[in-house]
């Protein structure tokens, strides 16, 4: 049905009325005060998102361009670099580092599951010399819906005193918690169309005064993602080139919303809605991808076995208008992926898990009794 | 007023009802069918603007990033390369080249006059063994009001036979003729906030087939800015990173709106426009900062000697909420930008020129006869 499409993927997230028509207010001059006031108050309130008083930079990009700036603007070529690899955004990472010619030693997990601590601490604890100039850990996999241990790995990278700490935060911010400074997290990226609750097209990049000292020494040629240019500008609420200012006042009256939750109650609201999805998986007898030890608060990843992934991703998109995502790389077609991340409420939870019933009855899964998923997500939420 | 604001800057330009409607649609999956024919749509219809079969590729970024995409695909370090510098965006350029490595060779023209394409003769035909690979060219010089002799340029690369064309249309494109096959021209730059309509955070790249050819054996790292991975997926209508679509959707509806009205009608109302502002600025006698032969059809620079640039501006915006762009690096203060491209109207030319003479009669100019500023853009509009 027209305009009744509901977004359940890993972004874009569904976007608040009172977002959507902030976006459609006429731009303003970006060389304003009117825009220095209104760039000013929404880098505070992201600082209180990221929970820093480091700088927190906005580019007009993607995640990508985001996780690029965040890599090439504190390294050099030839630097070794470790980077967690347990989905398709860890290999990325590794992807982007070795177009640069960085050093690219990557700690692997298999997809779907978590990274390992202990493999980061032996690398760090091996590196007598402090080559090691820094350590990618992409927090939330968004390709599988695994959490990695980022607190237990940050600690080892924080003992090591010379690696930075690099952190692909771009499904987590917003979803569950992320303490920047209290884990020393040096370069935090993320991307305005998760959980900000807004459209894509902003990138950010948390930097910390570590990170900022790595700059000075850094030796990637870089213009349009040289962080150095939007600290200076930001440094009067300004950007160096034009930002994406409709998409700034959409995030304006986002952050206002979140601020008056309150961040306990954000973090509280996922973990809810990922252990009632959950739930509700468990009782229509579809396998989880990743186990409940590492399981994201921001998306749950499916793979029935004795029934297709895409089948029920276009059957639920067919009759109930319902967008899920699909695998990416191997998992293409294996599992699928419900997204409760940003402006997700119980109610969606419950519609989803619903749909999902009678779209299994549908395809003729006989594995569950109709009815109990609904059960299952409504006990999860009382 | 609140909402009253009026923009006559060279960017972000008005925007129509329709595209902020638009952009406040809830986003769509950009892994959709529904998203790959709206991408298909305004694909073809930027070729339409663009005057070419080439590929026209559109990132999530400003102008700037498109720039810069627009060298680094295609060039590697060391390669010698022409940009012709009259003004910011052709300085801008320049920097970008030298951080990148390049061999910056810049023709340049006093801030205010156009380039001579007689200078770019002498060196093309001078390199006999071919080693210029590119020439750089900022069609619409935007912080002087300048346009260069792009086509005549252009016919001295295409004798060269080895040079690139790369072109800055930023403010060019959907103002004035930019035929970008005609003219032979390999790479071709803009952004959203100009002629297009729409807000800012879209870049568009348009790449010939002989611009692909030298990608193959182009050198610098590159992943965010990386063009075959756009051209790749465009190929099924689709973006490589998440795309910013509430833009690409208005995007849509101004490309409606551009074809219905014909790139003829458009290039002559801009035409009108900077004849009845031009018009308008001479009968207040204030001096124009480009000469007739060089005006740009988009913006329009006013360098008032007797009285203050800077005054005149903050008291059009008191007063009456119209917006003016100030002088950019050693021209702040000295001259006023009048940007009239894009969503602008004979009514706005009107406006802005009546209220000009307010202004003017409030900070005690004399030099004009109150009301013969409206009766000569009057005049022009007829």
């Amino acid at each position: 049905m027209q305009d009744k499409q509901m977004l359940m993927i890993p972004g874009p997230t569904p976007v608040p009325e009172t977002a959507l028509l902030a976006l459609a207010k006429h731009p303003i001059g970006h060389r304003t005060s009117e825009f220095s006031q209104m760039m000013g108050e929404v880098t505070q309130n992201l600082k209180w998102l990221y929970q820093t008083h480091n700088d927190v930079l906005m580019l007009t990009s993607s995640g990508t361009g985001a996780m690029e700036a965040a890599m090439i603007n504190f390294l050099s070529p030839g630097d070794r670099i470790l980077v967690g690899c347990n989905g398709k955004f860890g290999e990325r990472w590794g992807e982007v580092g070795e177009i640069y010619g960085l050093n690219v030693e990557k700690i692997t997990a298999e997809w779907g599951k978590s990274l390992n601590p202990e493999l980061f601490a032996q690398k760090l604890q091996g590196d007598k010399q402090k080559q090691i100039k820094a350590v990618i850990i992409t927090h939330n996999e968004t390709s599988t819906g695994v959490i990695n241990d980022l607190e237990t790995i940050s600690t080892y990278v924080r003992e090591h005193g010379e690696a930075l700490t690099i952190v692909d935060a771009v499904t987590s911010i917003g979803a569950v918690n992320v303490p920047t400074d209290e884990w020393s997290l040096d370069v935090v990226v993320s991307a305005s169309q998760k959980g900000y609750m807004v459209p894509p097209g902003l990138g950010f990049v948390a930097v910390s005064s570590k990170a900022w000292e790595a700059y000075k020494t850094a030796k990637f040629p870089k213009y349009y993602l040289d962080l150095d240019r939007y600290r200076q500008a930001a440094q009067n609420n300004f950007t160096p080139f034009t930002p994406p200012m409709n998409l700034m006042v959409g995030l304006q009256t986002t952050l206002e919303m979140m601020k008056q939750a309150g961040l306990e109650s954000i973090f509280t609201r996922h973990q809810r809605l990922m252990q009632a999805t959950r739930a509700g998986i468990k009782a229509l007898n579809l396998p989880l991808f990743a186990d409940d030890s590492c399981a994201s608060p921001a998306i749950t990843a499916v793979a029935p076995q004795k029934i297709s992934a895409d089948a029920i991703r276009t059957l639920m998109h067919k009759r109930f208008d319902i967008a899920l995502a699909g695998g990416q790389n191997h998992l293409t077609g294996k599992i699928l992926r419900i997204g409760h991340l940003g402006f997700v409420s119980d109610r969606d939870i419950l519609c989803c898990i619903a749909s999902l019933e009678g779209v299994l009855q549908e395809l003729g899964w006989e594995g569950f009794t109709p009815g109990t998923g609904v059960v299952a997500v409504n006990k999860n939420l009382s």
